[in-house]
């Protein structure tokens, strides 16, 4: 029989490995081209994880407004596209998700994903408002699903910069996916946004390590192989959970 | 703000609807054209739901051998597939997954699937054995993954008909995905493999309806119009849960 078992596990004694911005890069390619992995099938996997944690720690019944309400805003690439698979679950676990989505990307995989959410009766905004006082009273948290590690914060463009500086005055509760956009993978961010949960995705990125909110890591999928070869030390997911508070 | 919260609510007074073949081809056709899931997305959502089903009816601290060994039976198709992505969570969770796959789908979204399997070394058996006191010995379960609703029965050709001989003298539990292998999906199915739990995908079948074992519904993600225009009355699901026992 398989005797694979034991030497499967994961060693856990080491300490949790932050990724930097090219050793996370390296692992997703990995996962596509030798794993074979799709990019539509870990979007799924990702978005679905991230609607999860956010009913972890925003549970329906904890909302402070009447409605259930929750602002997505989504980013022009793969960040963005893991804020709209978490809408449409948020909506399947009786959330109120509106989308704001600025700029659809062009590739037909994410424009999947868009028209899952239209046609779900998921509203999207036309605008952001710029009066903070209107987000604070209309949702009663905003996901960030804007830039992932892919992005350099250097090379943001608009309408990101405003959208992030909008988001930096809110009052209500904001949960980043992946990583808190705008920050640097690598650096010190005291500057950007202040997420009161992160759920970082396959392994956390170095800016994550000095998170002080809420950190969940989600995506229980990755190969053995491949967290033993990046040294990964990820801890262990309880039963068949697809994440793990750290 | 959003408003459609309470009418979006599926009915639950009315019966739990069992389909027929045509109105599951029917549904499946139009989450992929209509509302433009992707196959592999499907997929991969049915795949992770069974085996948290699996989980769920077999715990690991409740089998028997002294290895969580599973045996993955995989058809040709669809239903095969699902069975692949099965193995994998259940690698993930512990379990140790074998493969039996006697015909691989050429198609590259099941391929992919495969691959995944292989790199992450769950084993492939190259023949299933005839003795069946070989499967009680070296296996806790048998997972039928092998034919789905859209395989008439009458049509069904070797190896599969031999497989499903073995699989009625097996003595550990048999578990089916979507519906048991070589039902019909309207009939009556006196004569067929006799599994212990089934976990039907997106609605229970008409062959479900009498079915006397531990029964999941799985593939929390239906869109709610679609749930209504085939007027399914799906039970509801219990917070992130991805199914649900009948």
């Amino acid at each position: 029989m398989n005797q694979g078992h034991t030497e499967a596990e994961p060693e856990s004694s080491e300490p949790l490995r932050y990724l930097s911005k090219v050793e996370a890069a390296a692992i997703e390619t990995e996962l596509l081209k030798d794993y074979r992995f799709g990019q539509q099938q870990l979007i799924e996997i990702w978005g679905h994880a991230c609607a999860i944690g956010i009913a972890k720690a925003f549970p329906l019944r904890s909302l402070g407004k009447r409605q259930p309400t929750v602002l997505v805003v989504c980013g022009p690439d793969q960040n963005g596209c893991i804020g709209l698979v978490c809408a449409r679950h948020l909506r399947m676990f009786e959330y109120e998700p509106t989308i704001f989505y600025p700029k659809r990307s062009p590739h037909t995989v994410h424009q999947d994903f868009t028209v899952q959410c239209e046609k779900m009766d998921i509203p999207f905004l036309s605008y952001l408002p710029t009066e903070v006082q209107l987000i604070n009273d209309a949702y009663n948290l905003v996901v960030d699903a804007i830039l992932g590690p892919e992005t350099d914060p250097a090379d943001m463009r608009e309408p990101y910069a405003g959208i992030l500086l909008t988001l930096k005055q809110v009052k209500i509760p904001i949960a980043s996916l992946d990583m808190p956009s705008g920050w640097h993978v690598e650096g010190n961010n005291t500057e950007g946004i202040n997420p009161d949960v992160l759920i970082s995705l396959m392994a956390p990125k170095k800016c994550a390590a000095s998170f002080p909110g809420k950190h969940f890591l989600a995506g229980r999928f990755l190969p053995f192989d491949l967290q033993r070869k990046y040294e990964l030390n990820l801890p262990e997911y309880s039963g068949t959970d697809c994440l793990v508070e750290l």
